[in-house]
């Protein structure tokens, strides 16, 4: 099986919060959008994000509707932005288009990055990074430093 | 914010099970691989899978450990082949890796796909999919009819 992911998708709680976070807020185009089922946009050559009505989510994966938690949990998202001050100025950003800060900018852990937490309307965690030693080449290979 | 997403981070909670079975089970290359932290694949052009020691990921995050679930749940992972043969194909060799079958291979509900669904040893759910309608043009930009 190559390496390779085609679609990420998550379990949404709230479709319509989803879309007017995204297209209204951040200014996003979903490449597809059946309202009450599911969204698409393009995150990437070749990739696509879908935000999947929770309920479908669950009957589609057969998981159990008991106990579990309705949306996507234990799992981030990260934007990668170009400069420390990037970071602030696009957390304020997701804030503005109805985003809730789980954690203010801050140096991370190691590697030199600086970084900030925001959740989507739908609890979705998005990482704002700023990392110096994170480089995508020409043909898209990733180099960490 | 442009519509950019560059690392999927999930939850893991027996990473040495994710290692066995990505590597070794399925034959991909980490970009970076650190032991009881985390390990990064490459799974698209600019995009990083980031598998997280699920404490870490807890802590990173602010998230409580009282009631979630400890790995990655309400998501999950597509990856398309080339024809309905390949989906059978594939998940027979991703059981062989260790996985566990949650959806025999089957048709959808729409658009003309045909998939199955499998579980890696931390439940990280994979879409495998023949889906006619999909495709991606020479510089990336996905197109589904």
């Amino acid at each position: 099986m190559d390496q390779q992911v085609h679609f990420v998708t998550l379990a949404t709680p709230d479709l319509d919060a989803a879309r007017q976070f995204y297209t209204a807020g951040l200014g996003w185009t979903p490449l597809m959008d059946v309202p009450g089922e599911i969204i698409f946009f393009q995150v990437a050559p070749g990739v696509l994000l879908g935000l999947f009505d929770a309920e479908s989510f669950r009957r589609d994966t057969g998981g159990s509707a008991s106990g579990a938690p309705a949306g996507a949990h234990g799992m981030s998202l990260s934007h990668n932005v170009g400069s420390r001050e990037e970071v602030a100025l696009t957390i304020g950003r997701l804030v503005h288009a109805g985003g809730t800060v789980l954690k203010d900018p801050q140096d991370g852990e190691f590697g030199g990055i600086h970084h900030g937490l925001v959740a989507d309307p739908n609890g979705i965690i998005w990482e704002i990074a700023h990392n110096p030693g994170w480089r995508v080449d020409q043909i898209g290979n990733v180099r960490l430093a």
